[in-house]
């Protein structure tokens, strides 16, 4: 077989970026070589050959040695800038950024198609879970109803600590990012952004259908009370950050949402930073795939293994997308979801098509019933702060056909 | 990007044949066409066009328009004949014949590299999770130290009934017949010959040695009693039947063993029918991969996934075969289990090189402690009715050295 000698160029050295060049330098039969490291802060130490370092991308990109481009800033238009320049000069890239994926899939796929040059990015999408591999390549025939999942390892980790330590959200959170799980700027995993870019790059793979990260609505794990907890509790669930994508017909759902799930969900189980994606198929069922979803380990072990493939020519082939299934995403379906408010009459009841539960008290009203996507998503109700929204544990969607 | 038109000669109409016959009928865009079916029985009504059916192997054989065989028998050695055969002529195999492939893996390699002929064997090993696929295309670099998990949906069927609705073992195996998830032979699966098949085929992809089925200890889970799992709760455990490989150094140990597993191994959740298999990277730690196991649609899903990717020309690389990491195979090493008799002195004391608890009463004795596993196979008093051994929780694997 016929294998290709890769000679990295590397962006970013972060912890991601010193465990990759480590295991570069650790493991025999890589066939894997360092040529350079374009870093930023020019006062900060490395753990790495001062020879090797540049502050110059152009260092990097004009450099014909180097056939491969390992990308791990975190400057989302930074990243989509050198991702660009790779690929028109030939060079093939691997990279961990999803936002950057996320805002720039059809872009990207434009560049590859036209350039002939592979873009890589399983660790974008749910840490060392090889899904968008799998996705690719194992379940290209058989027709997939469903993709949902625990997308972010960081919101698993405090909803985990929160509901079985009994710990407080902004201790929970506190923990989470002193543990280096969740990132500075905690809104990009606990409002669902980090979850919704993994989603968005997923429904490529899964219905071959570009998405754009402003058509996913995500709502966030920020309102959780002690009383949606004490719900919960007697409903006998958890709360999962959620993201999902479903095919009714000819049309694609997907959102990010808080979720009650119940222990015959294999979601129920799944803790702490762990991210989980069940794969629901027309043919073989669900199946399952968990890993460690946050920490530099398994960003660095996906990267790692994409940088493998190049050396025998691995890219993606977007099989769905070419086999133009006419599928459309919209963002209107009927979802059940439970409303609480801690002030009276917040909520719109007129919104909901049905209610099947009401509660109220002195501190805490709840509906639970089925409501249109789009009323629920666009209602004057939903962004305030005494008010919190989640999917009930069926998340039974419904089309409005 | 290029792709091969399948025309397919099937060996083999049972559920699984039916399955994927109906589903390639049905499933646009596949670019797959059945041209013949062999079956043996000749009276036996059949859910096929009678123009594809044949009685005569020769008439698939023979066919030149033919270039895929998918071998679905459940003959062993007239499995084999069929594959040589395929090969020699140039025709790539799918097969789901465990057995098989587990007997035959380095003649099935010779012929591939020989005749350049690929023969793909996903729906062999754990049904619909695409385990070889991922050790294959996935772990390539990463240096992994151990996989393991439940490899038979019906074992894993009969021990959830046993366990969680305190079934008799006789009333729990005939509902796994039923069901379909057993053997009409159940010998092969409660006795642990199914997983351990599947574990020489996982060996071979994870470690890149051959091992043969006779070099694999398998011990079933027939004659785990009442006090057995009377003490299995107390411990605060399940009992499971674990397949495994490790790697210490450079040696393999492996084998398929009923074991204790606590709550916090992600196996001590998995019930029913269900496999899992967890995988144990150097760099991207556990991951684990969950499907079901049992069944024909699973089998037949995994089978399709494999003639799909033959259209884009995939082959089984072997890599980590050809790494040469001088690994061996080792079927000694130092085990903690649990030893019980109904006998008084059944069990060689002299025989552990440790012992941690003893217990005795005037129906049950038995010991905990550490054994080496060559002197525990061959050992004269683990094979007798009224004694059973089971892996302890921990499963600490040490080398002799």
């Amino acid at each position: 077989m016929h294998q290709h000698k890769i000679k990295l160029g590397i962006f970013g050295f972060g912890v991601v970026g010193q465990g990759l060049y480590q295991t570069i330098k650790q493991t025999k039969g890589l066939q894997v070589e360092v040529i350079k490291i374009c870093v930023k802060n020019k006062s900060k130490k490395r753990l790495a050959d001062k020879k090797l370092l540049t502050f110059n991308k152009s260092e990097i990109l004009n450099n014909k040695e180097i056939n491969v481009i390992v990308e791990l800033t975190n400057d989302t238009e930074f990243a989509f800038e050198i991702v660009k320049e790779a690929i028109k000069r030939g060079k093939a890239v691997v990279t961990a950024n999803k936002k950057m994926v996320a805002g720039h899939q059809k872009e990207i796929f434009d560049l590859q198609q036209k350039f002939h040059v592979p873009v890589l990015y399983e660790a974008s999408s749910c840490g060392s879970i090889p899904i968008i591999r799998n996705l690719e390549e194992y379940y290209d025939n058989d027709s997939i109803n469903a993709v949902e999942g625990i997308f972010n390892g960081a919101t698993n980790y405090i909803l985990t600590k929160i509901f079985d330590d009994n710990k407080s959200y902004s201790k929970a959170l506190k923990e989470a990012q002193e543990k280096g799980f969740a990132e500075t700027e905690p809104n990009m995993d606990v409002g669902g952004y980090d979850s919704k870019y993994k989603l968005c790059i997923i429904i490529t793979h899964v219905f071959g259908v570009f998405v754009k990260p402003e058509q996913i609505f995500n709502y966030g794990i920020e309102k959780i009370s002690d009383f949606d907890i004490k719900i919960a509790k007697e409903k006998n669930c958890k709360i999962k950050l959620i993201a999902f994508t479903r095919k009714i017909g000819n049309e694609i759902f997907g959102a990010v949402f808080p979720t009650f799930v119940k222990p015959d969900n294999i979601l129920y189980s799944l803790e702490n930073e762990y991210n989980g994606v069940v794969v629901e198929g027309a043919f073989s069922e669900k199946q399952f795939f968990l890993g460690k979803g946050a920490g530099s380990y398994p960003t660095g072990s996906a990267v790692l293994s994409d940088i493998s493939a190049l050396r025998y020519g691995y890219k993606y082939e977007y099989k769905k997308y070419f086999q133009d299934l006419n599928l459309k995403f919209k963002d209107d379906f009927l979802v059940e979801v439970y409303a609480r408010s801690e002030h009276k009459n917040s909520i719109r009841k007129n919104d909901f098509a049905s209610i099947s539960e009401e509660y109220k008290s002195a501190d805490n009203h709840f509906i639970i019933g089925k409501i249109r996507f789009s009323k629920l998503t666009t209602s004057s109700w939903i962004r305030k702060p005494h008010v919190n929204v989640l999917i009930t544990p069926e998340n039974k969607l419904e089309n409005l056909n």
